[in-house]
């Protein structure tokens, strides 16, 4: 019986090369949850194999600019000299479609959607320790070495964000951060300011009968 | 890895009849978690099978008196003409031991935890209907009717309290009931306030290496 029928806003955030893309796909890989992924918005050149409107929208410079003055952005950041953001109109759209979005997204964004959306589920990726996430940028191998040493430092200064954070979630194995997510999931639509009113509404509906 | 090492402080609550005893046997019968019951006190007679000790302390009521005089439980309540309350010192032991501690205990008791240890978890266990704790109480048939609409009248003011709760489950179905449980206790390990500690510890622990 599921008493909060609305979905969630879970913001999947953490530093630069800690795993996020991976752990959210383990978790669009389970058949139990119904989740939705909001495709953000970037400057970024698209990267071998990755497609328009799927990893990402590839948009120019100027275009993006243009959508920040209209506001059109939930968060928004500018990281290794390229635009990252998250159009407000889908959030919205599949919101109100009663789906559960998932945004996967940095760790300024995170904070910029708490701010416009209290009632998201803001939970932190961190690693389970600086040499992991330091291993996983350079086998990654898709960027430069000044780039990942631009990105670990700029990691270093994230880790020390996780206070402002929902939850803590350390992706020591990608199974066991899934599993981890999902149980925060449940128990987010159980918590008592969700499933209030979907509760009373149930009483009084029993009452009638 | 778990981040947060400390127990939680469980409470499970809610209406008289609504199967709480029953969830928590569910719960405890879990291999995966490591919980411990905290023994309640209780001025009613032992009813059939009942063990001193193990179901409740059972004390007569002078006893129970000299020990609120005392400030010595962490709840207390009269309850159809009994006392039931929560002795302070176990709960402290056990938490001071890093067990899971949970308390099954009434709904004004619940609100009395609350106020003396804010980092409990309030779990509020919900009928699906109202006709369907009815049907319960008078199954269970170990009252007389006055003591059942007595329970019934009481329990109707209870529905009502859910609010104060930091989760509500519906029991259902007493396995889902108990899994969704064991999600809000996963998930209460990894909030932010609980787990930053731990977390900040872990990196400073990695950094020595």
């Amino acid at each position: 019986m599921k008493l909060n029928q609305q979905g969630l806003l879970i913001v999947l955030s953490g530093p630069s090369g800690v795993g996020k893309a991976t752990v959210r796909q383990a978790l669009f890989n389970t058949k139990d949850h119904n989740f939705t992924y909001s495709v953000s918005m970037t400057t970024r050149k698209p990267r071998a194999g990755e497609v328009d409107g799927v990893d990402y929208y590839f948009v120019s410079e100027e275009e993006f600019e243009n959508r920040i003055k209209q506001g059109r952005f939930l968060e928004f950041a500018k990281f290794v000299g390229n635009f990252y953001g998250t159009p407000m109109e889908e959030v919205q759209r599949l919101l109100a479609n009663g789906d559960e979005v998932v945004l996967e997204i940095e760790v300024e964004g995170a904070m910029q959607v708490k701010a416009k959306m209290p009632d998201a589920v803001l939970i932190f990726i961190a690693p389970p320790s600086y040499d992991a996430l330091k291993n996983r940028l350079f086998r990654r191998g898709t960027e430069s070495e000044e780039i990942i040493y631009e990105r670990l430092e700029k990691a270093h200064r994230e880790l020390t964000l996780a206070a402002g954070y929902d939850y803590i979630v350390i992706n020591d194995d990608v199974e066991n951060a899934a599993d981890r997510i999902k149980a925060i999931i449940r128990a987010e639509h159980a918590r008592c300011r969700r499933s209030l009113n979907g509760y009373l509404q149930l009483l009084e509906e029993n009452s009638h009968e």
